[in-house]
């Protein structure tokens, strides 16, 4: 008997031992993923803060079910960096570069010819449709996992000019907190951006912790075939859809059916996506980075040739948007090496 | 001490009560979500039960990461009732002979003439182009809360003519177990649907458990307004996508961005999916439903007028494609009331 009391001391010291260890994992875990570390204290955090408290309070007035728990961000410098130049942009002219002996008409044909003489000037003047036409000749023309690979081999290499660090991490990382905070409370996290689909899904899942699934953005149309024998996806040289500005919207609509409680962008042109997401029903949150940080990121707003955010300043304090100033609310910028 | 010992042992019997509570529980679930009870034991359920325990068995040569269980379903005679019209084509046919009053030019204007005067003949030799008019007419012109409204209340109401059930109620009791059945092991399961996939979305949630994120599906173009000073989305008479055939695997790269690993159809318009799904690399799984029960649902297959299986039944067994016979392999067919 006494051995059998002994052994149930034990035992029930070893599931106290356990449960004090479970609790003590519990409170790491939600100083990891549920407080925001990089995030000041400031009237941007506290929002952010408000909202998630009042959304998940049960029997709360402004209570959302998990299931609507939408929230989705834009990608291109809001949860990465995008100056001087959006990365996928100088992806198509690097791979233009490199693909120019195959097409000797390039010698020859705008806005290659510059493009390849290094003319950014004369690029720049070819304007959307000279871009477009870059664009189509480097992300079309080869299958879906062939251009997975391009990316993915490109994305692997290539450093940013000023951060000394990859392209592929030059990413928030108070904004990876945001987003785990947010999954924490049963949100289901989207990116909705301009930027290619299958060009932002080669970095999503690892960067973000966002599946492919749950990446709305722009595409060329793409055909079914078969080669040798295999079903493949071929890229076509034909736009299939823009996902910016009031396709936003529309992107949301179609890819994720329900309207987001939360929307996070940049710029003008997350605008809409913004005025979609608050013109819901019930408490929303729409938000704005600032990038005010010229010593560790870049300060540029108004008058940028990416990321201009000027009318949605102007507006934000008149619509309850939110503008995070990535210099004062962002204790550190990118995540630690 | 005596005092101390007996309190322990309290707590202790208290907590092995508490396992003990929760394993019976964990039982429970599991002989609820996890047995299959709708589907007789036979080759597809024992495909389907070996498959799943062979991709999430750890270690095992087959075994497949969480984030890549991707299991997609076609909707229509796959979920739910197809025969003998397509649920959503009826909801047009009806909607229109309601929009009639406002259209007179569809008195003198085929097929709309023809629908409205009961000559489904007539109706049925204006072909796609016919039926794509009826669509646009009544798809197009809302809003997409408008049109949201206008699905749910008409499957509120329509009774299926044999089935003495709702439409909206006329899905595959078999399937809901086994989209539960791979989602307690960790899959994650789509619906890739000729379908409109707004029409679509009205339901799934409810019937499937599927989100409506995780539901592909044609779509018309539509386009971001402002009416009355609030976003809107606006349904244009214009066809955006068509998720049939060469478009399945097209809109699963688009929408999803993984190849799955499971897909389950029931027409030779699913080859294409099911052909892409098992050309990927690793252990994968493909099914097509076989309508062989006259008596409790249709019996229908190689000449039908909906979900006509002809060459995939020829090819199925060299595909190494499971048959569903729904007469032998279904236990109960539909939900109970």
């Amino acid at each position: 008997m006494k051995l059998m009391q002994r052994r149930i001391q034990s035992g029930f010291k070893y599931l106290l031992l356990t449960i004090f260890a479970v609790s003590i994992c519990s409170v790491a875990s939600a100083a990891t993923h549920g407080s925001l570390p990089s995030w000041n204290d400031g009237p941007a955090k506290k929002a952010i803060i408000d909202f998630v408290s009042a959304v998940t309070k049960e029997g709360g007035k402004d209570y959302v079910a998990p299931a609507e728990r939408i929230a989705v961000f834009d990608h291109d410098g809001t949860l990465w960096v995008e100056y001087p130049m959006y990365t996928q942009v100088l992806f198509a002219f690097e791979r233009a570069k490199e693909l120019a002996p195959q097409h000797p008409e390039w010698k020859t044909k705008q806005p290659f010819k510059a493009l390849l003489a290094g003319d950014m000037k004369t690029v720049g003047a070819s304007g959307m449709k000279g871009l477009m036409e870059i664009l189509m000749a480097t992300h079309s023309g080869m299958t879906a996992a062939e251009f997975e690979k391009e990316v993915s081999d490109w994305l692997a290499t290539r450093q940013h000019p000023k951060l000394n660090r990859l392209y592929s991490e030059s990413y928030y990382q108070p904004q990876v907190e945001l987003l785990e905070y947010l999954r924490a409370h049963d949100f289901k996290t989207f990116i909705v951006s301009a930027g290619g689909i299958q060009f932002m899904r080669s970095v999503t899942e690892r960067n973000y912790g966002i599946p492919p699934e749950q990446v709305v953005g722009s595409s060329v149309v793409s055909e079914f075939q078969m080669k040798d024998g295999k079903p493949v996806l071929v890229r076509q040289p034909k736009v299939d859809f823009v996902n910016d500005k009031a396709g936003k919207p529309v992107g949301i609509y179609e890819h994720i059916g329900r309207r987001p409680i939360l929307a996070f962008g940049n710029s003008d042109s997350d605008m809409q996506m913004i005025e979609y997401t608050m013109a819901g029903e019930g408490r929303r949150l729409g938000l704005f980075v600032h990038h005010t940080d010229g010593k560790r990121e870049f300060a540029y707003d108004r008058k940028s040739h990416v990321g201009t955010l000027d009318k949605a300043l102007d507006q934000a304090a008149s619509n309850g948007w939110i503008i995070v100033d990535m210099k004062k609310d962002w204790k550190q910028i990118f995540p630690s090496k």
